[in-house]
């Protein structure tokens, strides 16, 4: 099969490592021309995966034209912040993309003014092109060298064949499951960065492994509410690509979100870290859309308030953390 | 409030410096005298908590007798194989017990033999005696120096006034829900130490964050489906007894039943192990009770199968858990 993954971070390249090993023909474009002629040159992403040779048959493109003609399925593997931008890049050559039957979006986050899911933006820009959602737990690091892995792969009823592409893209090493709630899992996968920024803060402000426990518990209930209430399944939201992902994330030592809310906890400046980065940290900006959301929809959130409330308006993460963790005595629920 | 704590292992110690700091009146009785002596006269349970001083407020008691006719509230701080001989041998001075009102079970497992849980033993032995469970994520050493916790108090109708006792045993620190689902609470006690076990295989051998996150997805849908097939709240399961306990315990550093897998992950035998250390490893014992629940009343856990199979079977940990992972690929649930 045919496979084009547009945007070289971490996770597209492991996915095209994934997908060469399938046995794919598989082509990796990064954004920016030098970024291209760099791992094309190297044979390695030195910028988001370092340490890891791309063989040579995965092809580097530096032009999306020419690889949406031999493309069966891209995979939009940028930060959602980019996700319109890169839609609006690959339209002008749709009409010239014969093959190309399903868009899989790899990104976890919302668009920070319309407040849409990244399927609602490609739906959008790109209509008629049939779109699912690939989420779970999935640190780049393990997937690039082929450690057992398990996907959502979630399409809608536009997507033919679905199984076809579930066998496609599983290997004895990463499995992927078919799932028909796009944005259940759209939706778990932008709240669990949420939830795993919360998780980070307890680690910096060293509240230990029992409050933590507790603020998860409290945030895997108030994520299966929001996302119930913004229009997901509840199974979803207990399956990998909520639940699962939130657990790696927050007790997984590779995650962004997690170490974000950490760095955040032990008293660095929330805007500063993000803009000292390189890598997005996508938690950060969907906790100010899911706060937008709440709050227009009057969904009751007050952990998600609460993490807001010391990214966006200075509350000091200690005094904020601890009445988070003894509010009034009642019952669990 | 006379607070009595009966065997003094790592919680129970821990949770004697918790209700004295509470301002309650707390003896300690270890189960052995040569203990209660090294402990009274150390101020320090050297064997299960070394390294936290007890204050002279608390007593150290030698005798069960003399401790029951002014205690309110017993807590039940033995491994769940003691129990029963631990009520047999309260049982005698009960009449005596003139203000005894609760006993409230600190253990988390099932008798080999009958497959009972802790309250149905206790209800058996004690009858007539209002009988609770409190549980959560509790690693003692935090609770011992008053980090922030958060357990669930679960009593039945028989308990007069539960409020009055869940705000006795909350301060600052610890916190204590109410919840009346006794057997939930219990069993999700117990099940969470078979799928720590199962977490620790998956670390032994170094299959990565993404294996670890999908089968605690998967363990944490069979808990659930197990546990109210065996007749606890679906709700239970989900909050901190069932949910919090299983991510405590399997991200959190301490924990013996994810430490126990690990070990057997890395090529220990599991007998070995356990007839090695003075901590009992729950978990080890709850996977034999659950397997054999599960084929008497036929409820499907192919998690817990594999466990099983791997500690009392002699099956390979590494092509075992492989299995476990790349089953036939299907739907996610």
């Amino acid at each position: 099969m045919n496979c084009c993954i547009l945007g070289a971070g971490a996770w597209g390249t492991a996915m095209a490592l994934h997908l060469d090993r399938c046995g794919h023909s598989v082509t990796l474009v990064p954004r920016r021309i030098e970024h291209a002629l760099d791992i094309a040159s190297r044979r390695e992403n030195r910028d988001y995966l370092p340490g890891y040779k791309l063989p040579h048959t995965i092809q580097i493109g530096c032009e999306i034209g020419p690889v949406l003609m031999e493309a069966e399925v891209i995979f939009l593997a940028c930060p959602s912040k980019a996700l319109r931008s890169l839609c609006a890049s690959i339209k002008p050559h749709l009409q010239a993309a014969w093959q190309l039957k399903l868009a899989l979006i790899m990104c976890k986050g919302l668009e920070l003014d319309s407040l849409k899911t990244p399927a609602e933006i490609v739906a959008e820009e790109l209509p008629g092109l049939a779109c699912g959602v690939l989420s779970g737990p999935t640190f780049a690091g393990e997937v690039a060298v082929g450690k057992p892995t398990a996907v959502v792969l979630a399409v809608g009823s536009d997507c033919e064949q679905p199984e076809r592409y579930q066998e496609a893209f599983s290997n004895t090493g990463l499995r992927a499951y078919l799932s028909d709630d796009v944005r259940g899992t759209e939706l778990g996968g932008t709240l669990k960065n949420v939830y795993a920024i919360g998780s980070g803060l307890c680690d910096g402000l060293e509240m230990g492994d029992n409050a933590k426990a507790a603020l998860l518990t409290r945030s895997l209930n108030e994520m299966v509410r929001m996302g119930v209430a913004l229009g997901g399944q509840k199974e979803t939201y207990f399956g990998l690509s909520g639940f699962g992902d939130l657990v790696a994330t927050c007790a997984g030592q590779w995650s962004r979100n997690r170490t974000f809310g950490q760095r955040v906890g032990e008293g660095e400046a929330p805007q500063a870290i993000v803009d000292g980065q390189k890598s997005v940290v996508e938690g950060y900006l969907a906790t100010e859309c899911l706060y937008r959301i709440c709050q227009e929809q009057k969904v009751e959130a007050p952990i998600l308030a609460v993490i807001h409330a010391i990214l966006y308006e200075g509350l000091e993460p200690l005094t904020a953390m601890q009445q988070l963790m003894t509010r009034d005595l009642k019952s669990e629920s």
